[in-house]
């Protein structure tokens, strides 16, 4: 045999008597050989079954054989499913003992809010808990633009990004991405970036969503469902997993869903009629624990979501408790609304996030006396920041400074003397972090900066020491400034600000200011002392007199 | 017309004059009719060719006429390839301004010591990093039990863990999974989990990889190469992104590879021969800041890896810098080595991570006089931890509590009274967060642990308060206690050991001790500042003397 090693692919054979290779090849009869797979795994009659079409033989005289000539074998290695289905599970582990399904909706409201940017007249999104004794489900629908058939399989695509479909084809035409302009704090509605929040969402919440849609301009209505379930079956299947069906139908046509208990799905393509274009992320297999806790804990995920939003809710000044007209700028207004409907008696929960005034962002601005703005630009990247600093005066007894409605719970609840020694300093150390960070208008929640060198303490006269414990601040980034995946965390905020490159610059009545903007800070700090810390001082003292009466 | 709508696949569809379109549906030539598919672009002449094969396609009077009957429309969804090349980007974005490169390496030595896990004789780990001029280059070679060609195609498809796999049949025969028997200190080597790790870390450290291993008895060596650049080709050659070839070869054929910079992998594949066994990741395309990381911060990043691995390096009690047979257990060795070759005339650096002792386990070690061993069994789950306390005593006139080799440096450096004060509470803090926690025997760098209950100064008496200052610890718990795919993290450690249910119990000599927990370690505490603390005290003060000689 002049070549002892061959690959071929296995459909060149034909099954049936293993002798029926000698003749094939052409091989003395004297001549012994084995043919085994890539694995090294030796064929005999019965394993030929158990082998994929395509798989490649080596035709060899010994099985521990070396190869001659090297040979190349086609292999697929599609992600498994786990990609999606678990994708959520990992990125919205929280810090422990934190609840972070809040954290896994938002990423719903920030589609919604994307989607709903350029809606003419009002921007709403509804986040619909139905546990009232059928599958549990929750539903966030928006009255934006909707997605086409294609964009609805893009949806679907796990890491594709508006700047990967950039280069895609869609429907003809190259669908491209335009960063929007800059506006004030970056409220510019575009918080997409990397093609999983959705679905790591959905999956983080239940194992089963039908996303249902209607495009501006078009009269169809798609739907697609992506369930755990789904992916099982079609790997049992040996189909594609990554294969499914998009149904078009029109507005309101709900004869494909059956069963009793999807009695809230019938309802919401009911409402379909007159609608010009929406979208609805319906999530079931919500695990009881969700619901449980989103009973339980509502006033808590909702007032993390009107923190969250804060200023898309209330516009770029925030919440202002002490004037009437809440919003100063003549955008669309954004209204996220929370429905929670239990079993009856007991009567849905309503709410609106705008009436919502204990989240951390209305408490620290209705603490405010005074601001100070400014604009931080760094020089490699050209990425800018604008920065709010607030006072919260000393007043007569007492420090002004707002608690943080949001601050974990201590894991050990019994408090001792060290135990309360310490949360004191957590709450000064805490002061050093004065910044809630904001990036394309949307709270980025785990990311807290520390002060930068002209605010703080060290930077500036000792009378006002006390003073650099009274401020906290705001910082609006745009996306140039990258957040981790899971939209929890800032990638590198801190350190870029922190280079010795960047320039910080006074704010004052949107102009910017030429001056050092240490000076600046310290005056402004020095004025708020004066004008708004109002101390009981106790002024010539004479004597201690004991007054034996009492 | 009867049917105002119809689907059917494009490939029915002869192109050409779309005149042809009456004919084959028999529509009267006094009917107006539309082409359009389910994303409603009409079709022209022109569009035709942008559509892909299987589009369906609407037969409509009317561009925005209703779909009477709902139509169904197949589509696919794989994972954008970005699902890989960017996975370990954000999974590895570090707390602000500490590099993660250490903890992306850490993925590939995971791999390695579960290769290694059944080998006879020693298990060595070598990192390999080629900064010599050509292109540099990293490469984690081992000599465990390598990969069958199968096992190779597993190892590219993403989250794709030894628990799916349980379900896949590999070569002919179920590939399962077993869980290990326990060991002590979970140092079981069973350090897979997610199907994640390997490419998420090569994808950070560079953006290709070849993997080159021979598995345990084959003559075969199998080689991978998994690429950006692949993956944009085959993108952009509209040919199946998630497919490519493996290469069979035998050892120490290297004809394959050409030019210059690839020096170093001609000299790998030329140490092939006679190896029974191994697996080598070779990762190019490293970014000039991660070499630059790589080389300035040597000593960082091999003393962080040395504390990771601490107790798979020196054995379950750890490196015992006083006595001379660091190993008290008798498996065999694991030498995780490190060479760092740059241009001449610069010599290669050389280290073995066993040599460290200034890692953070070495100090800590080096500073206990006395341990509480003792056992925490979850109710629930059946998980179990083993926990060790450390004394760390106050000798003459100063703590000897360690300082943390790893702690993140201050952004603001330049410190203030207000930040000095500010540190030594952050130290007090710190400890308590008293436990270093190990999953598997691995470190989980971003987790520290609280106080339990039992050992918080708050529940001891008050005359031992400071000693609560001097304790450290270490927990070891095996992978019944999740951890974030980036290993980074316990998921819910500290909770699920919160729980009222769980029981501690103090071990003595390997053997459970029936007290109760707290008054077992007050005791231990008490008898330790006994015994170790050495205080000098100025007792009988009589008066203060002025010497103003002086
Ligand atoms: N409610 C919606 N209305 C319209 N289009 C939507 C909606 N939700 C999602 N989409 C579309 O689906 C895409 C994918 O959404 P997904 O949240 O999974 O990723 P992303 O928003 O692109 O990026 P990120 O990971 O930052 O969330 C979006 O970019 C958008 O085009
Ligand atoms: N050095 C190696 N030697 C032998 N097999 C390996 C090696 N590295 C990886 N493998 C195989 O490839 C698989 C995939 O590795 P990868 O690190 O990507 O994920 P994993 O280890 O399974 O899970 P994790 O996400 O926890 O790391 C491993 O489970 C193992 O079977
Ligand atoms: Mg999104
Ligand atoms: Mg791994």
């Amino acid at each position: 045999m002049s070549e002892p090693t061959a690959d071929f692919p296995l459909q060149q054979w034909c099954s049936g008597d293993p002798q029926g290779h000698r003749t094939k090849f052409a091989i003395p009869p004297h001549e012994k050989f084995v043919l085994a797979t890539t694995d090294r795994v030796i064929l005999d009659f019965h394993k030929f079954e158990d082998l994929q079409d395509g798989s490649t033989l080596h035709l060899l005289q010994r099985e521990d054989q070396a190869l001659t000539a090297a040979t190349e074998e086609h292999i697929n290695f599609t992600p498994h499913y786990d990609t999606l289905i678990k994708g959520g599970l990992y990125e919205y582990y929280a810090s422990e003992g934190q609840n972070p399904l809040a954290y896994a909706l938002a990423e719903l409201i920030d589609n919604s809010l994307s989607a709903t940017a350029k809606n003419p007249g009002a921007r709403t999104v509804e986040i619909r808990m139905v546990f009232d004794g059928g599958k549990p489900t929750v539903i966030v629908l928006d009255n934006g633009c909707g997605m086409t058939f294609t964009q609805l399989k893009n949806w679907a695509v796990y890491r594709l990004s508006k700047f990967s479909r950039d280069k895609v084809i869609v429907g003809g035409k190259l669908e491209g991405y335009t960063r929007p302009d800059p506006v004030r704090r970056s409220l510019n509605s575009d918080i997409s970036y990397f093609g999983v929040g959705g679905k790591q969402a959905v999956f983080f919440i239940g194992n089963s969503t039908r996303m249902i849609t209607k495009p501006v301009g078009s009269p169809d209505v798609h739907e697609l469902i992506l369930s755990k379930e789904g992916f099982e079956s079609r790997e049992k299947d040996k189909r594609d997993i990554y294969s499914t069906v998009i149904k078009n139908r029109k507005p309101g046509d709900y004869s494909h869903v059956k069963g009793d208990d999807e009695r809230c799905l019938r309802a919401l393509i009911g409402e379909e009629f007159g609608k010009k274009s929406f979208t609805a992320v319906v999530i079931t297999g919500v695990s009881p624990e969700h619901v449980a806790f989103l009973k339980r804990d509502f006033d808590v995920w909702t007032r993390q979501l009107a923190n969250l939003y804060h200023y898309y809710i209330h516009g770029v000044n925030g919440k202002d408790t002490s004037s009437c007209s809440a919003k100063v700028d003549h955008l669309p207004k954004i209204d996220i609304q929370i429905i929670l409907r239990e079993k009856p008696p007991k009567s849905p929960s309503v709410l609106n996030l705008r009436e919502i005034d204990d989240d951390r962002q209305t408490l620290f601005l209705n603490a405010t006396v005074d601001t100070f703005e400014f604009h931080a630009a760094t020089e490699k990247d050209g990425g800018t920041v604008e920065g709010v600093i607030r006072y919260h005066p000393f007043l007569y007894d007492r420090e002004t400074y707002p608690e943080d409605p949001d601050a974990p719970p201590a894991l050990d609840d019994d408090a001792s003397d060290w135990e309360n020694e310490s949360a004191a300093w957590q709450q000064a150390r805490a002061r050093k972090h004065i910044f809630d960070c904001f990036w394309n208008g949307r709270l980025i929640p785990y990311t807290k900066l520390q002060e930068f060198d002209w605010c703080a303490a060290s930077k500036g006269p000792k009378e006002l020491a006390e003073c650099y414990g009274r401020i906290s601040g705001v910082l609006f980034s745009d996306d140039r400034f990258e957040v981790s995946t899971n939209k929890l965390t800032f990638m590198d905020l801190e350190v870029k600000l922190k280079q010795n490159s960047t320039i910080f610059t006074r704010i004052v009545n949107s102009q910017k200011q030429r001056g050092k903007i240490l000076k600046d800070f310290t005056e402004w700090l020095k004025k708020c002392h004066e004008k708004w810390d109002k101390q009981v001082k106790f002024v010539g003292f004479k004597e201690t007199i004991e007054r034996k009466e009492l």
